[in-house]
C-alpha cells in the first residue's frame, strides 16, 4: 500500500519511475548489470547521462548558450560554489533574503571576502512576504543578484522573477524547478537539488550561462568548479550515476504526462484547492501573504496546537505522511511537488475537513 | 542473466543487496514509501543512517576517538577538503606520489597556498612501484602525510601502511576500504568514495580523528567542513539518502559473509589466482613490481595489442564485462572488489587460458 507522502524533500517520486527502477535494478537494459554497477565511462551510461541532460534541456527549453551540469552536494554546496565561481575577493554581490535558505546562502557568501549587500530582507514579516519589484536596489557593480524563488520552510514564493537589469540573476530553484515552464534566459545561473522534483538526494543540477564560466577562484574545489565540470561534461570525477539515471526517468515521466505546461496547471490547481480549504476554514490558517504563497510547500496551523499530535496520528492512519511542520516553524506543512497527484491533495483536504468537524 | 563485471568503479555490487533494494524500492519496511522518498530527518531514515554508521564502525573497529562522516563529492572533493580542513596558508604538507590519483590530490593541494612536499615520487618506474619504508623523509612540521594505498589505474598498492611518526597520516582508501581488516588507529584521516566496495557513487566516507577537527579554513564550503558535518551528524544538508541506505546493506552483507577477516582471505586468494595465471603465461603480463601489486585492480597486457579488441569481444560474449584497461594505460584491467566472487575470477582465468591457446 502506497501512502501520500507530503515530505518537503527527499520527496514523493512518481510510482512509474520507482517501478521501472525496481524492475531493472539487477539487470539494466539487458546488460546483466545494475545501473548502480556501470562505469560512468561506459558508453551505455554516457548515453543515459546525455539523454537525461537532453530531456531536461528540452523540458526547460534551455538556450544553447547555457551549460547544464550534474554536480553533488546539494544547494548547500552551491551556496559556496556561487561566490567561488563568480567573484574575486573584494567584489560586491547582492542577495534577497526571504527566509532560512536565503539566510544560509548569505552566511556562506560572507566567507569569501565580499561586500555582501542584502538588497531586501523580509525578516520583519517573519518571512511571510516577498519584496515588491521596484522596492529594492541592486548595486550596478554587483557580480550577481541571488534569490530563492521558493522557501521550503516558510512556504513563501516569489510571484515573479526579479529584474536585476544587467546584473546576472542567480536562483536556488531546488523546490520549483520543473514545477512549471521557466524562462531560463532570465537567469545567469540556476541551481537546484534534485530531491524535490527531479529525483533522489545527492544530485545537484546547475544551469549556467556560458559567459559566466572561466572566473572560478583558484581555491574552488574541482568538483564545484563550473568551468572544469563543463569541460569534462560533468565527469571530472565519478558522478552520482544512479541519481542521474533517475533524473532521466523523472524527466521522461514529465514529458509523458504533458510536459511543464500541463504540470504547471496541475500544480496550480493543487495549491489553489489546498489554500481554498485552509482559507474557508475557521480552524486552519496559513500565515503567508496571498501573493507570495508557495505552490509547493503549504504550511498551516491548527486553531489549537494541542491537537497537532492527534492530527498527525490520524493523518498517518489515513495514509497521509510527513505532514509535520519544520521544527523551526511548527504546525503542519504539506509539500505537494510534481509527484503528488490531485487525489493526494483531495485526500488531505477531506481529512482536514473531517478533523475540523470532530475537533473544531 | 548476470555477468561478471570487472569495472573499476562504479563496480559490481553483491546480488543479495541489489535484490533486497529492488524488492523494497516502492515500499520500504512497510512504510508505503520508497527509501528514496523518505525525509532524512524522519526517524526511520535516521535509524537507517545510524545503523549504516554503526555497522561500518563495527566492521572496521573504528576507535571511539574517530568520527565517521557521510559526505558527497567523492575522493576528488576530498583532495580539496583535506587541505582546507587541516591547514592554514603557509603550512607544509607532504604527499607520496604513486600514480594518477595521488598526482591529482597533489595538484589540488597546490591551490591552497601551502608548501607541498612530495616526499616520494614513483614516476621513474611509470608508477609500477611503491616507495620502500625508510626511503623517504616526511618533514616533522608537515600538517599531514597523504598517500594513496591503492592506485586503481596503475594497479599498484602499498604492501604496508607508511610510518609518518607524529605527522597525521591521511589515506585515500577508495579502492581498498572494507577489503580486509584495517588498523584505523594508524591514520589521522581516512576518506573513500563508496563506489567500489561500499555502494553506489555519490557517497564519500570520511573517518577523522577528533583532535583534527576544529581547524577548517573559513573558505571551506560547509558541506566539506568536517567539524560542521560532525556536529550535524553528517546532516548539515540533505545527505545522499539512498546511497547511505545501500552502504548499510553492503556492510551487513560483509558481516553476514564472515566480516573483514574472511573478506581479506577471499580477496587475497582471488588476486593470487589471477596473478599466478598471468605470471605462468607467456602471453599475458603485469608490469607492477611483485610486492606492490594491487589486490583489487589487476592490469595486464596481451603479447600482441592487436588482439585486444578480439579479447574484449570474446570476454563480453562469455559474460565477462568491463575488462578494457584505463584509457591512459591501455591493455586490460580486471577489478576484483569484494562483490566479485572467486567464480568470476576463475571464469576470467579460464577465458584467458582458452584465448591464449587459440591466439598465443
Amino acid at each position: 500500500m502506497r501512502v501520500y507522502n507530503f515530505s518537503a524533500g527527499p520527496a514523493q517520486l512518481p510510482l512509474p519511475v520507482l517501478e521501472r527502477a525496481a524492475s531493472e535494478l539487477t539487470d539494466w537494459g539487458g546488460s546483466g548489470m545494475s545501473v548502480l554497477e556501470v562505469s560512468h565511462r561506459e558508453k551505455d551510461f554516457v548515453a543515459c547521462a546525455v539523454d537525461a541532460e537532453t530531456t531536461l534541456r528540452r523540458l526547460l527549453a534551455v538556450p544553447e548558450s547555457y551549460r547544464v551540469l550534474f554536480l553533488q552536494g546539494g544547494a548547500t554546496a552551491q551556496f559556496a560554489a556561487v561566490p567561488m565561481n563568480l567573484t574575486t575577493a573584494g567584489d560586491t554581490v547582492a542577495y534577497l533574503n526571504t527566509g532560512q535558505w536565503s539566510t544560509k546562502a548569505i552566511k556562506q557568501a560572507r566567507a569569501y571576502d565580499l561586500d555582501v549587500v542584502v538588497s531586501a530582507d523580509e525578516s520583519a514579516s517573519s518571512y511571510t512576504t516577498t519584496p515588491d519589484p521596484g522596492s529594492y536596489e541592486v548595486p550596478a557593480t554587483a557580480r550577481y543578484l541571488h534569490y530563492t524563488p521558493n522557501e521550503t520552510i516558510g512556504g513563501v514564493e516569489f510571484p515573479n522573477v526579479p529584474d536585476a537589469g544587467d546584473v546576472p540573476l542567480v536562483g536556488d530553484l531546488s523546490s520549483t524547478i520543473l514545477s512549471r515552464p521557466l524562462d531560463v534566459g532570465r537567469f545567469g545561473l540556476i541551481y537546484a537539488g534534485a530531491q524535490k522534483n527531479m529525483g533522489p538526494s545527492g544530485l545537484t543540477v546547475v544551469i549556467v550561462r556560458e559567459d559566466l564560466l572561466g572566473r572560478a577562484r583558484t581555491i574552488t574545489p574541482g568538483v564545484l568548479d563550473y568551468t572544469k565540470m563543463a569541460a569534462a561534461n560533468s565527469m571530472l570525477n565519478t558522478p552520482p550515476t544512479f541519481s542521474v539515471y533517475l533524473l532521466g526517468l523523472v524527466a521522461h515521466w514529465i514529458e509523458d504526462t504533458g510536459g511543464l505546461t500541463a504540470m504547471g496547471e496541475r500544480n496550480q490547481a493543487k495549491a489553489a484547492a489546498l489554500y481554498a480549504a485552509i482559507d474557508s476554514s475557521g480552524f486552519y490558517s496559513n500565515p503567508v501573504e496571498e501573493r507570495s504563497r508557495s505552490w509547493t510547500n503549504v504550511p498551516f496551523t491548527l486553531a489549537d496546537p494541542a491537537l497537532d499530535a492527534e492530527f498527525l496520528a490520524g493523518a498517518l492512519a489515513a495514509g497521509l505522511t510527513n505532514l509535520k511542520g519544520h521544527r523551526s516553524v511548527g504546525g503542519m506543512r504539506a509539500s505537494i511537488y510534481n509527484a503528488m497527484p490531485m487525489e493526494g491533495v483531495t485526500a488531505l483536504i477531506d481529512y482536514m475537513a473531517e478533523f475540523e468537524r470532530t475537533h473544531g
